[in-house]
């Protein structure tokens, strides 16, 4: 039996304010929180109405009805199984091989779809500015498809980062070198912009070099979405890196 | 001055079904009414808030309040302009260079990513199977951003297609060749299927080679998301073309 107190918490948790107040966050659906589960992170509470539906030998969860998971939910059609998590907590990045790193990206679906594309990539880590949407929001966390328990993110400011590297920086920028005509290195960072703005100032300057994707044909399109543009980068780096 | 039935009407484009039965579907916003307007398609009413954003010289527009937008839109916050516009002929596809044929891809968001993609890499033609999701559905244009104007794309059997063509079929598939290792030719057909059960059984019986993008590291992502392979593999297409 769960209370509306405890309902009305968990549904707070849909914000970012109460996520960092509590250092928790909700995630919803079987594959996203059984991924979760099997990864190292720890659950506050386990919610469902489909028990058969978890991972065998896990026994701390509470059995609750349709109506009271709608109550709990941000889905408009809620998915079987909610669960709390404590946010992990984040170390200073270490950088290890390539790190990606995000300037800015607002989109919680571009999030998702670059943390996957990092855990698919063997990419270990992304470091996010500060401005970046959090990675703990519901729409992120649904995009990433259960990524989240693999890849580690961390909030902070980019300068820093940079300015300290051993290893070479790469930014995404529509005017600069043809990634056709230059290697990458086996080691590095890669910043990927803003959706509507790109790289802000700040970051550009200490950046080592910008790359850009060829455009084809008389195409009068602006710019590729942030995620597919992650996508064919990291494809660059991997081919190369082989 | 708009009636409330010709409100009614323009809000039924929403459909699938009212859009076949018309021939005719609403585009919303500046930048993608504009790249419509400037395109080839034929207008049948544009309707604004803001003139003044509509490209010079053109005049054939309806000047509208705030509160008859909201009631025409399909949009939560409606975006100053709304036009209807005809749906362009399809013509048979002829196949030049290369095309992109989808089967059964069912997120607008991913067909309106992948009509972008093909508009920055210069694939001037993208045959849908049926069961692909409508392009003229309103999440699609609003995810091509604009590209939908340069893009021609046709609905019908893909099995036809791959069977009569005398260039060389790809299709992405999880256990495939690795594309590091092949060369693609300089023309063909490129099939990706579905986002959960990727291609069909009956196209992937007649494609000359199934193609797949290496996973590094140790996740246990199951694939990638369609836009972001597609991403990936026409970019790898283009590489190899120079």
């Amino acid at each position: 039996m769960v209370g509306k107190s405890q309902i009305k918490f968990i549904r707070s948790l849909q914000l970012k304010k109460y996520r960092k107040l509590n250092g928790l966050f909700v995630a919803e659906g079987v594959k996203l929180v059984n991924e979760l589960l099997q990864a190292e992170l720890t659950s506050e509470g386990v919610f469902t109405t489909h028990p058969e539906l978890l991972p065998p030998r896990f026994s701390s969860f509470e059995v609750i009805g349709e109506a009271d998971l709608k109550r709990m939910s941000g889905l408009k059609t809620p998915n079987k199984v909610l669960a709390v998590f404590r946010i992990p907590e984040t170390t200073e990045p270490v950088l290890e091989e390539w790190t990606l790193a995000l300037d800015g990206v607002k989109d919680p679906g571009n999030l998702g779809t670059i943390i996957r594309l990092c855990d698919w990539f063997g990419i270990p880590q992304i470091v996010c500015s500060e401005d970046t949407v959090d990675c703990f929001n519901p729409k992120v966390l649904q995009a990433t498809m259960g990524s989240i328990a693999r890849v580690k993110i961390a909030y902070t400011a980019l300068e820093p980062l940079l300015t300290d590297s051993e290893h070479s920086t790469f930014g995404a920028d529509m005017h600069g070198e043809n990634i056709y005509e230059l290697e990458f290195p086996s080691k590095g960072i890669l910043v990927m912009g803003n959706e509507a703005h790109g790289i802000s100032d700040e970051v550009g300057v200490l950046l080592d070099k910008k790359v850009s994707i060829p455009q084809f044909g008389q195409s009068s399109v602006e710019s590729l979405n942030v995620a597919t543009a992650t996508a064919i980068l990291l494809n660059e780096l991997r081919r190369e890196g082989r």
